[in-house]
């Protein structure tokens, strides 16, 4: 059998997970030093937990998990699934499949057994963020700042940039209305991007409000959610592919003109003139106060962009996307929800979050060469194995670098000279160490840069402050 | 709806990740100074990669993924199934789920379509691991010394202390027979458990090649399985437990006279004498090198435990156990093992590795109060909120803080400093700096310490220097 993964899944090699943790790490620095605390949820949610939430499309990417062997104890019955299924009168111990039943359940003698699903893979942080903020209340003080990296599953079709298993790093704000929420996490965004050395990157936001006020002074306002998902499209479909996506939802040609105007207007005082209605005016000033905010913070990447709409459903105020190229899509975006918790049963909480893309944020740093050399160092020195004396001698020697936090090894076998410096090569190991019968009598070490080839032999005693130096 | 999430995985709140997080960077710290590079595989491995390598109890306990949506499509046909379906004449589309066939799978109108799981969620991390190395074996270095921290899952009968989610931490060298690997591992083991500060660990150590040449001596060759098994439950079960599993398996009175003598000598010397078959010998010659080498090293928590067996089969060489409470088992565990990858395509590759049980430790350290207390520190200084004009005048100081190093946050809505207050008591946060109006005339700051309830005002030009201080 040649071995293989699943299609869209990865894996990675050592220098892949440096780089990774590079960024992850960068990340997570700027969380903390705004106050921002970690949590961790189980890859496997409870299925009701994640149906219903990412809409039909989304709910059919949802990996789904077989109940372990024991699945046929305990049965849990459906009555109205129970009464389909005897009219059918299947007698044996079958499982019926089908779009006309909601789950996969079994039936043996007329008997329906339980669901042969019940758990899934997580698909995004946030549903399961929610869950855990309802589920945890009485232990958490809000406002509740969090932070949060981990792998999500979706079953979409892979394809280049496209994985099925890929890391989200989340960080929500939930508990509190305010507006240095938002002016904080672009501050973040402006942070995080600024130490990973993506000079080009550009944030944009918009507001829900915004946007609904537009749709009310159009008169459009039962095609609002045709307005956000046409919008979203607009870096892919262009300017007459959103005019010919709204004009078959019904949208009127006075609408569809008024929409086009203000997607390209390019300042909030444009959009002022265009929107009376007080919630498009709530939205405008929103914005305003936020960008005034980040002007006296020094935070130069932030704009207003009309266009923006970002297709999930659950926003209410404020949008966020960041991109560095626009050909590769959004490399960071969230935005505020006003009533996440509410379908776990905890009302009127609003929350506001970003979510940083670290697989598009990888490939781009890639693509650029924007990993710094030190990201994917291992082993600082490696001794050399000239033999079973030699190799003990070195102990004492390994221990010492060790403690002075210099990360090192010896070469467990004692094979050829060639062979021991190929691997510090394939390894990157800069330096090697070589104590020999010489060496040992006069207690020193040479030490050979792989770089240059240059050598150089210091006392034993030295070795440490060479190294250092 | 109760949010709630599936039995046996856990949701980990602020504290208890960053606890963990101590945990796990305490151990890969360690893994690096020794030359350890990471890897990481994906969550989901194809079914064939998993199945066969746990025994049939292993493999009940693999969590399978349900091919997503358009599993009906691309219909792989198995001859051999089909015949037996056939012949039921299932005339619907039916899924047949019992024990007669090895995977589930569909049929429609006599025809059998694909299976309807091909993935399964990792269950340890060895078996991935090998099949990292066949896959990617000309990417690597040999000998290749990789450590891989993740989680993985199975689907045992939760209960306390065992999970269904859980992570490993995994330390390996593979291909490389040097018994300075197995020296190395142990140093580690005694480095990363003096460093969590885990006073009582024992490393026990015995060889595969010792028990085999005592089933030799014994005359009970064709037993090594059993007297592998039966020691290994040695602590749950007692001498009189193993003595009567041993009968049970047919061990001969005086086989098992000789493993209870066996199994309670104390020195490497006393087993010396029992077995003078040439494996056994190797075995002896092994763990006296090993243990040597270690006292040269001053690792001086690791003896040999003659009884010492552990149950997975795929050990051959030096096996280790750790242990720091002997009622709760063991802390870190492994071994030598001399053809994992075989089992995909590479032979004669020999390996050793340990992993540490992280969750163990976690429980361990927490029942004694061995975290340190900055292991939970999140942010070190609040500003509270005054009212928009003097939370504006904090954005300079809370941006000088932050570039400090120092982890600081603005509390986002101008509450009732009681509200405050008990916020920044409730997340541990040490100092809250406050400004009003009359810090902003002077360019002031009041800093109260939230332990002591002491105030002290310093020039805002002086902060950093008072914060470091």
């Amino acid at each position: 059998m040649k071995p293989s993964i699943p299609k869209g899944t990865r894996d990675f090699l050592p220098e892949q997970v440096n780089k990774r943790n590079y960024i992850f790490n960068t990340i997570e620095g700027v969380f903390k030093l705004y106050g921002y605390v970690p949590i961790e949820t189980p890859a496997m949610e409870s299925i009701e937990t994640l149906t219903g939430k990412y809409g039909d499309e989304g709910d059919k990417l949802i990996f789904k998990i077989l109940n372990s062997g024991d699945f046929l104890k305990n049965a849990r019955i459906r009555k109205d699934v129970l009464k389909d299924v005897t009219a059918n009168n299947f007698s044996k111990m079958d499982l019926i499949v089908g779009d006309e039943y909601p789950l996969q359940f079994l039936v043996r003698d007329n008997e329906v057994l339980p669901y042969i699903t019940e758990k899934a893979l997580r698909y995004d942080l946030t549903v399961p963020f929610a869950r855990f903020v309802v589920q945890h209340q009485n232990d958490l003080t809000f406002p509740f700042k969090r932070y949060q990296i981990q792998p999500v599953w979706r079953a979409d079709r892979p394809q280049k940039g496209r994985y099925r298993e890929f890391y989200q790093c989340d960080v929500d704000v939930i508990g509190s209305n305010s507006l240095l929420n938002e002016v904080e996490l672009i501050q973040i965004i402006d942070e995080v991007f600024t130490a990973l050395g993506v000079s080009d990157f550009k944030i944009s936001i918009n507001h829900r409000k915004i946007l609904a006020g537009l749709a009310e002074s159009l008169s459009i306002g039962s095609n609002f959610s045709d307005l956000v998902t046409a919008l979203d499209k607009w870096d892919k479909i262009g300017e007459e592919g959103v005019c010919k996506e709204l004009d078959s939802k019904g949208v009127h040609r006075d609408g569809i003109v008024g929409i086009m105007k203000f997607a390209k207007a390019s300042s909030l005082s444009d959009i002022d003139e265009m929107i009376q209605n007080s919630e498009g005016k709530q939205g405008i000033q929103e914005v305003d106060k936020i960008l005034n905010d980040l002007e006296k913070l020094g935070v130069k990447s932030c704009s207003f962009n009309a266009s923006l709409a970002r297709g999930l459903s659950y926003y209410t105020g404020t949008i966020i996307e960041v991109t560095a190229n626009e050909a590769s899509g959004s490399i960071c975006a969230g935005g505020r929800y006003d009533d996440l918790t509410g379908i776990f049963g905890m009302k009127d909480i609003s929350g506001v979050g970003v979510s940083f893309g670290a697989d598009r944020i990888y490939d781009l740093m890639e693509e650029r060469n924007l990993f710094p050399a030190d990201a994917n160092v291992s082993t600082e020195l490696m001794f050399a194995n000239f033999g079973e004396a030699e190799a003990s001698f070195c102990f004492g020697l390994l221990k010492e670098v060790r403690a002075a936090g210099i990360n090192a090894e010896l070469y467990p076998d004692a094979a050829k000279m060639k062979k021991q410096f190929s691997y510090a090569d394939a390894k990157h190991i800069p330096l090697v160490a070589m104590v020999g019968a010489d060496e040992m009598a006069k207690n020193e070490v040479t030490l050979k840069n792989m770089d240059s080839g240059e050598q150089r032999t210091v006392k034993s005693s030295e070795l440490i402050k060479e190294l250092k130096g």
